[in-house]
């Protein structure tokens, strides 16, 4: 059996593969940031990803439905809060849909998910069955490309400012909430994933599990790619954009 | 409540399916029958379909889990010896690691299902997940695709023949072996569709189902379209081809 890292070997393990396989190095994410998505585009984006907006409470939840640690469900409980708001017209999945209607979809079209990729299902849903089959300890680990998410928020504000004309305070709120939120709730993951993998073992799982979630975020990406960039083929059933737009 | 289809309208909804959105109309598949795949290429779509091979006896066996009817678990049961095989060196299983050392890729290699793109794993997770979770006649239903299948491995046969030194009697056995079970599989399949979808409601989630499934074959095939053909992006960790083949 091999000894366990210590804390900050183990902490720079989880960060480099933020750097190696986040995706923000995905070539969909670049044409984003460099503004060269047209709108049908950036629609696609907008209604596959609310789909995963969509399953981040029931993952959370899950979550929380498996703990005896009371204190990692008062914290975890508030990630739900924000999400899902405290009323209607509030919290993180209302942002996302301002989001959709300003990029010009229709709302209770993006709210039925009527049109979102197969695979898109697939990845998000194999985000929530992971968190409900895997070890609490790997569910925690696998949010912690929060740790990643800030930077990437901050470049997908500039950009979507800089190039397109429906980014304006409303439209983008979602990131500039998640610009706040995000640190907070990953400070806690993080803390509880290098206090709580006290074997070399468990360390490997939390990697494994990091890794796991890298692969559902680049997966959504290569599906939106595939099917409006480059080749540009549409799966049977699945959203299709406007000519004019 | 709307009346329910006449059993031969219902089948034709079904087999409406198959024509509209079965994955041998897939990009990667007309590449494939035309014998312009490269032997990397191939090798991926080999690597990547063990993972669904592998699959396979798993969902079979939780639908037998969770039928109290003896005369389908007797049926059923038989899927899984025809993928497993009885003893080593037999079953379907085995055939199609037979295929991969054909082309080139080594047997523990693809055992181990590392390589294997991550939508690929999420599609045939879904797929495992549906039949476990959904009830036990859409998971009946989700089988339909082998309607399908033998007219496509028929056009595989005869493709891979033609255009790649690989085949042979040993390596395309799989198909071979397929082209006989598959009509034995479907004919129990489908009658108990037509049987026990009593209400229009239970034709409409049987026509779900099936449509479910060809999403996750068709999404298969986009994951590595992507990949390997066109943009041919290659996801974090999944299988490179060597470049001389």
């Amino acid at each position: 059996m091999r000894a366990p890292l210590r804390s900050a070997e183990f902490e720079e393990e989880l960060r480099a593969i933020g750097r190696d396989r986040y995706h923000d190095k995905h070539a969909f994410h670049i044409l984003m940031h460099k503004g060269t998505l047209t709108q049908g585009q950036l629609q696609a984006w907008v209604l596959n990803r609310f789909y995963y907006q969509k399953s981040i409470p029931l993952k959370d939840a899950s979550l929380i439905s498996r703990s005896g640690d009371i204190a990692l469900r008062r914290e975890w409980i508030g990630r739900i809060i924000e999400h899902d708001g405290t009323k209607p017209g509030e919290g993180g999945i209302e942002r996302w849909l301002k989001l959709a209607e300003g990029v010009g979809l229709d709302r209770d079209y993006v709210a039925s998910c009527e049109g979102v990729l197969p695979a898109t299902r697939f990845a998000c849903d194999a985000y929530v069955h992971f968190v409900r089959e895997q070890s609490l300890l790997e569910a925690v680990a696998s949010s912690l490309t929060e740790l990643f998410a800030p930077d990437l928020h901050r470049t997908r504000i500039d950009a979507l400012s800089a190039n397109y004309s429906f980014a304006n305070e409303e439209t983008l709120a979602y990131f500039r909430t998640r610009l706040i939120e995000a640190p907070e709730d990953v400070t806690f993951g993080l803390a509880y994933v290098l206090r709580n993998a006290r074997t070399r073992e468990e360390q490997t799982l939390c990697v494994a599990a990091l890794r796991f979630k890298t692969d559902v975020l680049w997966a959504q990406l290569d599906a939106l790619h595939h099917a409006y960039v480059t080749p540009g083929l549409i799966p049977p059933g699945a959203f299709v954009p406007e000519r004019a737009s």
